[in-house]
């Protein structure tokens, strides 16, 4: 056994900072576990000279930037991606399995688009790949579900898995404001960046809901096969009705998989008050597991943050340091089980929230209830109100369960009707244990 | 690698008919996961004809009442025990230990008293130990701690790890009823047991504890060094009174570890609504951990039941046969790093809600006011009520942080004072965001 295990970085911002002090501070209980030191003995950088929160060179690391500097030192073992972005990223993992070094990456971008690749190039060199990090920070995720819930058959995931919008929408829900004057307090506290696209549009979240969702289910999840739809354009009355009705609006990743069929989606939806995902709060994030066995568990965290990330991305350096010693590595991973196949929209069942406009007239719910009714749906709960200054109701309606296909099919009739004025908004409603 | 992996199993009630049955439905994952089967060879029961859920039989696992028949068959690699109980368990797990056989347990009892010993046993004769089943039942919160959190320090843990007791401190909450009438419909629902003493007076709970501390602090925890005290004997009104000023009363168990000193103890507690432990509800069990780096983490789940033990107890054989077939079995313990040290009363600090009977005359707030303030203890949050009929208040009071041998120097000189007729009750207070 080696009296002590060099770490190559690529990259030292927030993170890859997060990375050298870690590993520094906590020596003694990482040699405790592995019976080694761990050193992080060079790092990518494209400045040397700037500034960093992190003192790399009193830590004897060398900053370089020539990146065979770290890829191709004989002496590293271990490769940390921590630079992001997808191209530049992808090409230097690629080059470390080839150069026979396991890699270790948070980069959630890359693993979404890229994954199968990367395992397979992983495979091939007998080399490990690891990205705990990518999905949810500091939480295990990752492991609970491939470890814990190994014996398990995963019905379904659902997660709250970006940070910044369910800040916004914290924000939105405690203080009563919309969705501007939310997103800019969360940039001016430092929850949302400056340009929020990949965050309120939903793509951050799409890209971990297929990462969990190809481990969670054992079938390749391409970023394409996952709906998106973000939380920008959410209008705070539909939290407030939704809040009268007993439930909290979230961005929600869901994930479901029945044996043969798999639908993946990110939306922002009504979850009930009864439902622990509910109560997850500011820049928290959660994952929800339904196993067959196992009955529902949830895994709680910090999703991101300098330090929690550090922390998943060396505990997969521990897994991989074990590997190591023990002469397995190459061998976690297990090829997918089951050929992809999407759910259509008449096999997606749910219960929605649906708000629109009506003419105030006698007779006009009875109609839109009829309607409704043709498509098999029926209404669990109805909140009406008059519109001020007009001969109109604004009217809510949660359904019971029906298929997302006669959902659109009905709200297209709706649109149709001369009673029926505007419909305003309509979401999924999730966890009413009722149904 | 061998076609079929052969599990002996000890004992098939509800959690060993679990086993059976999910290790059947579940072949093709197990299968794919392992590249081989696994097969429950033999199982020794007491009475092989009473009435089973599972069918045993028709699965191909024989039903034995002679333990040679698990414990010495060269074909049989791994010995799951679930027959619970101490002695018996014990000496059946050492003997399969002295057979080379792996071990994989579900009983917390064992862990709890003799987790030291059985680790040891396991290390000397190169082989595998688990117990992921002994801890919070379907909730991967062991392998959480252990893997999830492998480069962090874990300051504290706070768990919810009894699910009778959640069960009865929810029914109080929400029906506000009193204990005796909770506990009643707990047994009548199956929650309970007939003799509830051991969930109740917190002896369940504390097992975990030391189970939890043990392997998050990485220092011998024996079950004597838990301090515990139970729900039996609480009253419905500090749940409310705790309710109104903004706290749920739960069976909470605390580890705290500063690196030096431990500190673990199970006792119910008032969280505020602030933390997401006040959310766990009913049966449900969850796990709080507090990271340096990670910061706060929460493992949520089923704490029992048939199902999710079983499924727990099976990642666990998942993982053992993982380890023999990369020929590393016996590797995964470490042993302790730390001497264990207890804090004593006067390094442990806390907020505390106190509620007494005071003289209802003039002064008599400030006195006492005056007395807390001798031994540094000042009040966050008071309520005062007239008792009915008495000339006399019911005060409650919720105190800043101060440290449990002060607080506990106050009540005994709040006893002794003329003007305070009783104290009431006494509880630990948790979550308070601000402190």
């Amino acid at each position: 056994m080696e009296d002590s295990v060099s770490v190559g970085l690529l990259g030292v911002g927030v993170v890859g900072s997060g990375v050298i002090d870690l590993i520094e501070q906590h020596q003694a209980k990482l040699a405790h576990q592995l019976g080694c030191n761990v050193h992080v003995k060079s790092a990518l950088v494209r400045n040397p000279n700037k500034a960093r929160d992190v003192d790399a060179k009193t830590n004897g690391t060398l900053l370089t930037t020539n990146s065979d500097d770290v890829l191709n030192d004989p002496e590293i073992d271990v490769i940390v991606e921590v630079m992001g972005g997808i191209e530049e990223a992808r090409e230097s993992i690629l080059k470390a399995f080839k150069a026979k070094k396991h890699v270790v990456t948070a980069n959630k971008d890359l693993v979404a688009l890229y994954g199968a690749e990367l395992h397979e190039a992983a495979a091939e060199n007998r080399c490990d790949f690891y990205y705990e990090a990518s999905v949810a920070g500091g939480i295990p995720i990752l492991r609970g579900i491939t470890d814990g819930f190994a014996s398990d058959h995963i019905e379904q995931l659902m997660g709250i898995v970006n940070g910044t919008t369910n800040y916004i929408l914290t924000k939105m829900h405690n203080e009563g404001v919309g969705y501007e004057e939310a997103l800019k307090e969360a940039q001016d506290l430092g929850f949302a960046e400056a340009d929020p696209a990949a965050d309120v549009e939903g793509l951050d979240a799409a890209r971990k809901m297929a990462i969990l969702g190809r481990l969670a289910f054992s079938t390749h999840i391409d970023l394409a096969d996952v709906e998106v739809t973000g939380i920008n354009g959410i209008d705070l009355i539909d939290l407030q009705y939704g809040d009268n009705l007993g439930f909290t609006m979230k961005l929600i990743g869901f994930a479901k998989f029945d044996g043969k069929q798999v639908e993946v989606n990110v939306q922002p939806a009504l979850i009930s008050k009864d439902h622990p995902l509910s109560d997850v709060k500011n820049e928290y994030n959660a994952v929800y597991v339904y196993g067959e066995a196992v009955g529902e568990a949830m895994f709680y965290g910090a999703g991101a943050g300098s330090m929690p990330t550090a922390a998943a991305v060396i505990s997969d350096v521990v897994a991989v340091i074990k590997n190591m010693h023990r002469g397995v590595t190459g061998s976690q991973f297990v090829e997918p089980r089951f050929e992809k196949e999407l759910k259509t929209e008449a096999q997606r069942f749910g219960q929605y929230y649906v708000r629109f406009y009506a003419k105030d007239e006698a007779g006009v719910f009875s109609r839109i209830s009829s309607l409704f009714n043709e498509f098999d749906i029926s209404f669990k709960q109805i909140l009406q109100n008059p519109l001020k200054d007009a001969d109109a109701a604004e009217i809510v309606v949660i359904t019971h369960k029906s298929s997302l296909e006669k959902m659109h099919q009905a709200l297209e009739a709706l649109s149709k009707l001369d009673e029926v004025i505007d419909t305003k908004s309509f979401y999924k409603v999730e966890g009413d244990a009722e149904e």
